[in-house]
């Protein structure tokens, strides 16, 4: 059964860089916008770290959420241009669904929080389960919108964003190898950071999408705009997602939330500190399950406001990894491979030799992603396969046409890599108490790798 | 004298999706850069409350002050091409003057505040007289850096700001009608607004600037892209810095702000309210000439952190003001003009006949600028003219020979507005008690226009 | 009545940079597009001389053609989704007319030829006249594919472009002060000369344009948007369409057809001349009530194959004019005034004294455009104002509003300009027999302007 | 030793799309661009059939000249600021080679005629020879400015585009695998087709761009900038470059100039057919050591205007493919491989059996491009591989860091199609007598591929 919902009597629009304009054409799209569970997102970057890196990248959760919204809607609209369902069978676009699409569309990251990946990591939140508590809990605005088109529209919602819903088309334009989210992110992050990569063929992507009885498929035509979105996807990850840098400031922000968190269990004696809002997490009693506010109380601005104040405090590696994190004083790093990793443990000891805690100011990170990957029948947790349509209505899965999505498929790109202080970077500096160790760690780094020093008789491993 | 400063092996550049690079020569810029008090200015937004109405506008002071900074550069450039001094009286561009120009477009507006002409307006700071103090005071990191170029460049450089540099062709590379500040931030607000207002042609701006004996001026065949320029700036006043939303949003905050300062110049009994960082602000006590730090510690992230959590307090004025802030509640408005402005005390009556304290849920905001004035002898505050240089050397003042401009040369440009609480918009609501009140109210408006309501027999005026 | 036509089975697509993709969702206007008289717009460009000042203008009347299809086609989609008619009376859009008003788009400008403007002043020939020949001729393809839908329906979209047709709203889409063919070459022709001036709000404009009674109009809160195309469009004019060296090119063009044509009317003795596909015009044959196929079969190229071929011809000022237009040798020239104006027989006179003849080696011309102007009752030919439609419904004509538009209305702005060959410049060669002639020359021009020069008594006018 | 010329007093600039401007700062490069020779490639464009499939792609080889210029002058800029050599062997660079550099990029497709690659398929001519020709040719304008420079500076230029120049860095700007002409028609393709596929960063290639001792290479910081070039070109080709309808207008055009050679090596009796200046090629006359005229009259208007009244003739073959041509009636085609290759005569006897003569409605094509390939010692012939350089000055080769580069490295992509006339398409025609032949030659075809028929008891191969 669909809903019906309130038309707005002329359309309205929100100007967007990436898309123009945002098209609002329905009064429950409107609504959700202006709740205060939505409106926090302005608050929360899309990228967390990455603006330390590429500076344009300021840009938040609640742009990106209008994007995806916005692409959606356009795929709503070219399904029911051309490819209108006449029979419930026929597996063609029924527009009877095209409101709770949106809706996911729209909150499908509602449950982002500040610096959301690294501080679940270490409070371990889980962003989505709150999306869905956001969207199912009654006591929220959100909720309270999203039940005037029906008593059970808040689950249906909850649903297409968990993956359960029955209509795989409304999955896939949400959550699939080529969807309405990962086709903003990408644009959005390459527009704010002004790295060209992710800028794919947007128009042509939308019009080569079909729907099929099974989801959503492309014709075959639109083979080399696929490829090319996720060769795109494959840069961007690569040149600003991993970005080394970006990691270095994710690994200080993380060892500095680490630390608040044994401040706060293990408080030395005389210390005071009371991050307030920040206390059901640092002392594992936020329970999203009985309440929420403690979790939409915190943004990006929450925590950097008492990153601010931490500078002053008497620890000097809270105030330290503080300072570096707010002035932007990022670790420096290397690669290692599976053949060097066993020397990371010296390294290690040269940064405690240096005088600083390893615990905080040495760090291992991999990063890797498979820009493409095919659905295993055993692995029912996998992504479906991207597939296409030719003339003959067969389907013919990406990898087995495309060449350089074959070389992609099921790979794991990325590095992984080594961080430590710069100091320790620190050259011909005859007054510099710890030099020595300076040169030795220096030994082992190479063309941004680490190696095996050429000569370690005096120093062995 | 010229000072020389180490320059850098090789250049470095930032991603910048306005610019596509910032490139860095010189290790005082790098290191600049890298100060603390220019850190600090990611947390400042560029447009306040702008993105309230341009949700793309997120970009903050930091990546302005680089894109001023890669425009001097650039001019720097092409007068050392083209227009490069042969001796010392020939009028055109001593290279020398490179640093200073360079260092004093980085640094403009390093004095910028959280929410800067709000706050500067509720609590009398000003971020000139600040950015003058960071510059000069041997306590700055920034003052630090300056210094190794010689004891006196930090006065140079804050004497190019406040303009009293004997350069005058540095002055105005930074602070003119047509400078690198006004250039960068139009192309950077039409960029993350989206609005396409702002985007002339810098490229053929550049090309056409010169030095000369007096100051920058422009070849005659640059007319047209003078002309565009300062139509760009008209359009980008009218439709993005003084839009009626995002004033609307201004005077929220400023009531808010207001209202804090209130409770804690007369507190209520029993009432709890210390927002620590705010304090020597709303108790008067902030002198930029003995500390500069408690103004260093705030940025928009510290004030909305207090904001979000004042929507709890017990004054209800302070907690809704707060949350119409922070949750995008804008006032309503209507234009005024000189003819129905005696009418408003009616409406602010009417306002608080509906249960609105006046004071803090009316307002009148004129917005007005000038795209461009013209130098009065009589009035030495105003800006040097445009300039134009014809084939004989001889030159032309713009508005002269441009239509466009000469319409809007010394005219104020804007308008007048008065706000108030969206619910005197409400109708139709039988149930509603104060409904004969918003009934009256909304006799006063037509077609965005305060009005004379046709019959008020029943309402005496 | 509405003619219903074969919709396509899925919308075709034609890539255009400009409007990214060019939608096409009825199989006549995929008929009209595949016709020989649409696809001989390749081979004429949109922007004849133009090209020589802007090396980028190098597009044809072919993709402007479909550009304006384009646009039309989307404000039948914005007013269909927003306005759709209820009731013959309502004075809001009838999807019916769409077919009529994308047909019309497509081939408004189907009539235009080889260097359209120049080669119609000189050979009298009326493109506006042939378009409508064209559209209602029994012996044209596209006639044939129009009479598909109807047997009247030929006459309707060519009443459309003659604005006979009784549809107000479909004659404003094609032609007005803001119609789909203005909106594209603005938007296509700052996209390929690179001078961004055109490149106005498209989907701004689009969203506050609304039908209404009496034709097309635009909400209040469009007022900035179309001011901006307004002053877009004038910017334009000045700095693309009238620039100095384009008008030299066209003067030389036009002297060269001149001088073909009178090399036919009255052939010297032993002349063989015989530029077969030219001769109809030549001699004045040309009958497009009789015979379309000679005006047909010209084109840009066709032009140019004559004139490469009439380099070596032994009329010396057609080969000259011919060598100086295919190679890129304009005229210079400067400005005159009504004031100046009486010194441009001297000038005339020192270009014959310096061999050339006159009248092809010197010429004025004025340049001059309204980039708005307001009906006037008694003149019929006159535009249709921009209206601009109030909450209340009533309505604002533009110029009452906007300042800026009011400054533009009804003034012609442009130039008026004297040229001449560049040998005139020649300076300092003391060798050159006529130098004197130049230099006295020269005394008449300052600062692109002519002057009566300072002392004039051993050279008498 | 370095020629020395005359330095502009003022740099000139042309506007230009793609890069904003070209700026001109010598002379002799504003006297190159008005030769009649440059001035030619006006009328020439760059992608010849290409605009039938993308109609933007109307720009000629003019702007990319100027566009390649500029790429190379901005390298110089960039090499002279960063790697200035000091001593003659450092490998770094010398400002001296900039006028030879900045003349070859301009020149280095003088030599391009009419539909260029069609027309030297079938007439034989090289435009690579004609190049050197208009270089070093003392009666060609090119020649006669270059030479102002020195005896030998044409024959240095010549040698540049030759590769033969002693500087490989001069050698590698212009002609290599990530040269100054590669990037600009990535570009500029990109731009005027409004394919976003060649979208590359050029400004990010310039600046991990550097001068070695052996040629040029690139920063490794600049690995993933380079990989994404290649990937660009991938796509370029694959999606614009091989476009199917491109090839078959390609093939139209060969089989009609193919036509023609055959009416003039042997006409039919009565016969009369003199296309004046395409004889010296239709009757093999043509020799660049003698004369380069006939060459240089010729232009893609000069070959239209002769295929327009070729339409009229009264050998229906060639009246037919002129109007095809250029009325933009493509050939379809279907993809074959080397098993499906055997089939191919078949389809040819059914085309004949359909009426149509196979020597022209039948062809095959092979489009296949290396993006990227890796030098062996034994070919001198391939190209130099692109170098990456490690921090400690030691070179990787691309394709050994990048696995989507090595993926693409020395493999053909591309593909062969099979092309016929789209009456062999036709269906459900009763009344149409070649309606069998049509039905038995659409079994041959599927999803875009020769297939062997299921059943062809009826039809033995």
């Amino acid at each position: 059964m669909a809903y019906s919902a309130e038309k707005l009597n002329q359309e309205k629009v929100i100007r967007d860089p990436v898309h123009s304009h945002i098209y609002i054409q329905d009064q429950i799209i409107m609504d959700l916008i202006n709740t205060k569970e939505f409106q926090r997102l302005r608050r929360i970057h899309q990228l967390g770290t990455t603006s330390y890196t590429f500076p344009g990248a300021e840009h938040t959760r609640f742009t990106h959420s209008l994007g995806v919204y916005e692409i959606v809607r356009r795929i709503c609209d070219h399904f029911q241009r051309n490819y209108p369902s006449q029979t419930p069978t026929d597996g063609l676009w029924d527009d009877n669904e095209r409101l709770v699409a949106e809706c996911a569309g729209l909150l499908h990251d509602i449950g982002h929080g500040a610096y959301s990946h690294t501080f679940e990591h270490i409070f371990h939140t889980d962003h989505e389960l709150i999306t869905q508590k956001i969207i199912t809990s009654p006591e929220t605005e959100v909720n309270q919108k999203l039940r005037q088109l029906g008593p059970d529209f808040p689950a249906k919602v909850a649903n297409v964003i968990n993956k359960t819903y029955p209509n795989q088309q409304v999955i896939q334009m949400i959550s699939s190898q080529c969807d309405a989210d990962r086709m903003d992110y990408l644009l959005r992050d390459s527009y704010f950071t002004g790295a060209q990569y992710g800028n794919f063929d947007l128009d042509r992507i939308l019009q080569v999408m079909r729907p099929y009885r099974h989801g959503i498929c492309f014709k075959m035509s639109g083979l080399h705009a696929v490829e090319y979105y996720i060769v795109s996807r494959y840069q961007m990850y690569l040149q600003v997602y991993f970005h080394r840098t970006s990691r270095s400031m994710e690994i200080i922000l993380a060892n500095l939330l680490k630390r608040a968190y044994e401040l706060v269990q293990n408080p030395p004696a005389g210390f005071k500190f009371e991050p307030t809002l920040l206390l059901p997490f640092l002392t594992e009693q936020f329970d999203p399950n009985q309440d929420l506010n403690p979790y939409l109380q915190l943004d990006d601005g929450v925590l950097n406001t008492y990153f601010s104040t931490w500078q002053e405090l008497p620890d000097k590696i809270l105030a330290d990894l503080a300072s570096r994190f707010l002035n932007r004083r990022p670790f420096k790093s290397v690669q290692f491979k599976q053949a060097t990793k066993p020397l990371i443990p010296k390294l290690v000891s040269l940064i405690n030799q240096a005088g600083f805690n390893p615990n905080y100011y040495a760090a291992t990170d991999n990063s890797y992603n498979q820009p493409y990957d095919v659905y295993q029948p055993q692995n029912q947790q996998q992504n479906a396969p991207i597939e296409l349509m030719q003339k003959d209505g067969s389907l013919l899965e990406l990898s087995q046409t495309s060449l350089l999505v074959r070389t992609m498929t099921g790979r794991d790109l990325g590095d992984s890599r080594f961080f430590f202080p710069k100091e320790m970077l620190r050259t011909h500096s005859d007054l510099e108490l710890f030099q020595p160790v300076y040169d030795n760690f220096q030994q082992y780094l190479k063309n941004d790798q680490i190696i095996r020093p050429k000569e370690s008789n005096n120093e062995p491993n």
